[in-house]
């Protein structure tokens, strides 16, 4: 029922995921059973592996997220998170209300062993491809032994989601000195050197598009902060240049020319093309897309969220903190 | 004697500035008498309006800023700070360890009065023309006065270097609502809501190129982080716009019919346009630049100190917090 195109979006992707990945996906729609119904009905058919599933509520995107999930029992997150947590669905995904979802995460589905904080994982684009940027929002302030947490999560992610052998982890930093931040981030890098990982050191805002890492940890405020800035940076640059272009002919016709490649610069600088993030640490797979998503965003969403399923990633992140457990009791 | 490039830059600007200011600036060379004299050897003739300070040591890029400073008095950061705080100069240009220009600064010149904590403040793009951003490295952690005080700060330079009247301030957060965020800005929404300032409220990553503040507040942690990713943005879009050009031989002719834009598009995304930025809330002008600043850059620089001179922003600075002493020091 989430992001802010209600569940348009959502069950039209779900339509068109069904259809072309019948095989081995069945999908099911929590929310209110007639504005699904009517989407639904729009099709010419609807394919067997889909199922309507009601909540009689839905969480607004503006609502305040711990006070929604404890009141609205029946909201379509908080009946999609107890499929989840009955293991009735091995996943799910989700527009809405980021803060409900890994408000109700928490208490519904619960953490991960060992884990202190869920973090949600956000791919940024660089140079060569992409990067893993953790947490990008569902942590405002961090210790740094939730940083080491989101290392340790970032790297099997990127493992398995990105197939990077020994994903390089990289702490966001204002300099490379491991004198330079916060005492938190400075406490924070020697836990990580010790994480057991390939820990490379401080990144810096530049490296981010540079492909010096596969995983970049942050807390939630920084990372939310520049997920925003990245998000923006296409429509800004194009808006320059669509103003400059119009200041010569032979620009524009040059502009005529090049259609094809600012079409490629705009997808290969698109934040959503992941079309999610998942919050890892929790016990399940969940995956928080974009309010603004496109069909295009949720289909990719479900994809991510099958892959989470088939490589068992919790399982990889639930015995890499069993591996660490020594060092991570050591700092907590 | 700083930057990555040593006296070679700074001086030719310098050199440049004079020549063509020659009306109303002294300029004053702090460093070793012989590199300078080096570079100076090359002109056809010196203007009269600059001279040389020698200064036996250098303060190195990468050195640690406190003991730095304390260790050699010698500096040419240390001499021109003296300068400073003696008016044998009225602003200072550094290009060196900016660690070691705040610190230095602190320790020689000393605060403006009432100021806790002096930020650096820098312009960002907007897709209308530029953004104050402060702090954006000289404090990791900051309290919720200190951010309030970045505010009037920035506000008056606003005012003062952009011209815009009442400057709109915002308060860079991970979402509009007043509840969102860290409790230190959490409480720096509730200072800066009663500042006597146009606080426009929270601003959000994607915000920074719309124009919708002139101010942007935010701790130096995340100021710095965002300034060298922000940086970056060129090189990168750049880089992705070459490869897919390379792919196609209509795009090749388009890109250089479309040579042109694609310069002014570099030149409106130059944060270095500027050339500097200044330590706002010091008791004297310094303005601080990249230690990769080009000539044109410090050229620019030696401008901005100008213009904070002639405008004398630092006593604007001082009698908006006079006018404020009874809010903030209901908070300190």
């Amino acid at each position: 029922m989430g992001g802010d195109r209600g569940p348009e979006i959502v069950a039209t992707a779900a339509i068109e995921a069904a259809k072309s990945d019948a095989s081995d996906l069945d999908i099911v729609l929590v929310g209110d059973r007639k504005s699904i119904g009517t989407v639904l009905g729009r099709e010419r058919s609807i394919p067997p592996n889909i199922e309507i599933i009601h909540a009689s509520e839905a969480v607004d995107m503006a609502e305040a997220p711990a006070s929604a999930i404890r009141k609205k029992k029946d909201s379509s997150i908080g009946v999609a998170l107890r499929m989840l947590k009955e293991r009735r669905v091995d996943a799910i995904v989700s527009a809405g209300n980021t803060g409900a979802v890994v408000a109700g995460s928490l208490v519904t589905v619960g953490r991960l062993h060992g884990v202190s904080r869920p973090a949600i994982a956000m791919f940024f684009p660089t140079v060569k491809g992409w990067v893993v940027v953790l947490d990008i929002g569902a942590n405002s302030t961090c210790t740094a032994k939730n940083l080491l947490q989101f290392g340790i999560m970032g790297s099997v992610y990127a493992k398995y989601h990105l197939g990077v052998n020994e994903p390089r982890v990289g702490l966001l930093n204002i300099g490379e000195e491991r004198s330079k931040g916060t005492d938190i981030v400075k406490e924070a890098y020697n836990l990580l050197e010790n994480g057991h990982l390939n820990f490379v050191g401080n990144v810096e805002g530049r490296d981010i598009f540079e492909d010096v890492v596969d995983v970049v940890v942050c807390d939630g405020f920084v990372g939310n902060i520049l997920l925003k800035f990245g998000e923006s940076i296409v429509s800004f640059t194009s808006n320059v240049l669509r103003e400059e272009i119009k200041k010569s002919l032979s620009a524009k016709i040059g502009a005529t020319l090049m259609k094809g490649v600012f079409r490629s610069f705009r997808s290969r600088l698109d934040y959503a093309e992941y079309g999610g993030a998942p919050l890892l640490g929790v016990n399940g797979v969940v995956i928080i897309s974009h309010g603004k998503s496109t069909v295009l965003a949720i289909r990719n969403a479900i994809n991510m969220a099958r892959r989470l399923v088939t490589y068992d990633v919790n399982k990889h992140i639930e015995e890499r903190f069993m591996e660490t457990a020594g060092q991570i009791a050591k700092v907590s």
